[in-house]
């Protein structure tokens, strides 16, 4: 059984079983998969990160797709990480490759991945971005984020995006409402995909609304909106371009360095609670001794709490 | 200015207006504040805290000023906590008392509290558990927390209770289906409130048969199902003698001391992971250095997080 650290060398080549077996280790938490993130993490960085986000219904899946397959034409390697609360597993278990995407199936330049979200904690979030942690030190290009972002734990994840784009449709009852006002707080670009549907020119109208209502300050990105028409890929190159030009927007005004910090501050903090937490179990003897002073009041949660973190 | 320590006597004399103060302190999280719980905590656990959650609409408030009035009538003190999802101020804002419930306003007997959620973290729970410590450790024999059972920040702090009462309410549409997943679980006592409305009948072979699938094995307490009309206090002395049955199953049955450790638990690891994070911020040197690392991919975050915590 190859081990996580004997794989990196063929990661860091950019080697697809390779990345798909560290991907597996990455979710499962396997022996050694810390030490070969450590490696991993110091190769990384030069990944575009995109996060798309939106209600059901508004055709991610599709655009994700069609995104791909322009990278792709353009010679570029992407990877998809697809966050599907749908998905949820008891305990450990994870979702296997989903090859859901048939039509880059055979493309070694693609690598789909669907990641459960169980429970709304930090343990889904993390392996998440240490899959992007994986595909960006093996040289993917460009890496896609898909999510629902129905809960805080996707609005987390999207957050760790370099550009975040919103997917909306037009027709969805009450459309622009449909977006949660956390997702729209973290959009750079909003996307009206099936833009050959009634109500698109509504629907932009709407989001140009909300926009004008944002109070943006001078400086900032002037977020676009961007129409497209997935299936049949009109728009999509030019939702690319705007992706480039985000990116080299944020380059130019620190932006770039300003999400790093924020994403690196929320990936060590996620760390830190799971290892604060992981020994503050039943079964730890410091633990259970303080479960019985505290149970047994002869001392109090905070005290036990500060005598256990040593703090 | 009263420090908290200078009341902590006074709250364990019963005294009201203390009490109050006390609250407030922990509600703001005053300086000395968690002295004061150190020693509350001591004087704490001979409360019965009920926790009584379910749908808006379903006549939690009336079942409450019900419960507390004949609580009152049999010469025991009453603290009700009002969890208000509704009420949500930025930052460190806190509702005061809000006296709802009119008829009490002038019994010295019954104190009414609301708490605001702000967010989905343990800031809200904590705050609120340490409000039944400080009503516990006054002496109140009957504490109620009131949720609406929203989230998982009400899930948890409903789990504080010691009897959890789940209220439905004839007509609600899909009526049992209104109630979470996550309240049945935590359910002790199942309420059908408003039970002079048509469907009554309905609504209680609905939960029966919900309890029937939930396979309860044999040594558990039997849930059972029990029928008010708040507003004309019908069934309310009988649920009361329900709740006081359920404590006394418990104490006999070890489940008691079970819930108690595990509500120890939970408070600690909150605790734990406040004191923790609290120094993993921008600001604090090694945190600020630890990002500098990390975002210039010198280092990674599970080295940068073991290094801060010291693990």
């Amino acid at each position: 059984m190859t081990a996580p650290k004997e794989i990196v060398d063929a990661v860091l080549e950019g080697r697809n079983q390779a990345v798909a077996r560290m991907l597996t280790f990455v979710e499962r938490r396997s022996d050694g998969v810390d030490d070969a993130l450590a490696v991993l993490h110091r190769a990384a960085g030069s990944a575009h990160v995109l996060g798309l986000t939106g209600p059901p219904g508004s055709g991610k899946s599709t655009l994700v797709s069609a995104l791909a397959r322009h990278y792709r034409s353009q010679g570029r390697t992407v990877g998809v990480l697809a966050v599907d609360p749908s998905s949820v597993f008891s305990g450990g278990a994870i979702l296997g490759d989903r090859i859901r995407m048939s039509d880059h199936g055979d493309d070694a330049g693609v690598f789909i991945r669907s990641v459960a979200t169980r429970g709304a904690l930090g343990g889904l979030s993390r392996a998440c971005l240490d899959a992007i942690t994986v595909l960006d030190a093996a040289g993917t290009d460009v890496v896609i984020l898909e999510t629902v972002g129905v809960g805080q734990a996707e609005v987390d994840v999207i957050s760790a995006a370099q550009t975040v784009a919103v997917v909306s449709v037009p027709g969805m009852g009450d459309d622009v409402q449909a977006i949660k006002a956390g997702l729209l707080e973290v959009a750079d670009v909003h996307v009206v995909n099936k833009a050959d549907r009634d109500g698109a020119s509504r629907t932009v109208a709407e989001l140009r609304e909300m926009l004008r209502l944002s109070h943006r300050t001078a400086g900032q990105w002037n977020v676009p909106i961007h129409q497209t028409v997935a299936a049949n890929g009109d728009g999509v190159a030019d939702l690319a371009a705007v992706f480039a030009a985000h990116l080299d927007w944020m380059t130019e005004h620190g932006e770039r360095e300003r999400r790093a910090r924020r994403n690196a501050a929320t990936r060590i903090r996620w760390v830190a609670e799971e290892l604060v937490l992981d020994e503050l179990r039943p079964g730890v003897a410091a633990f259970d001794h303080a479960l019985d002073e505290v149970t047994a009041h002869r001392t109090d949660p905070l005290s036990a709490a500060r005598q256990l973190v040593g703090r």
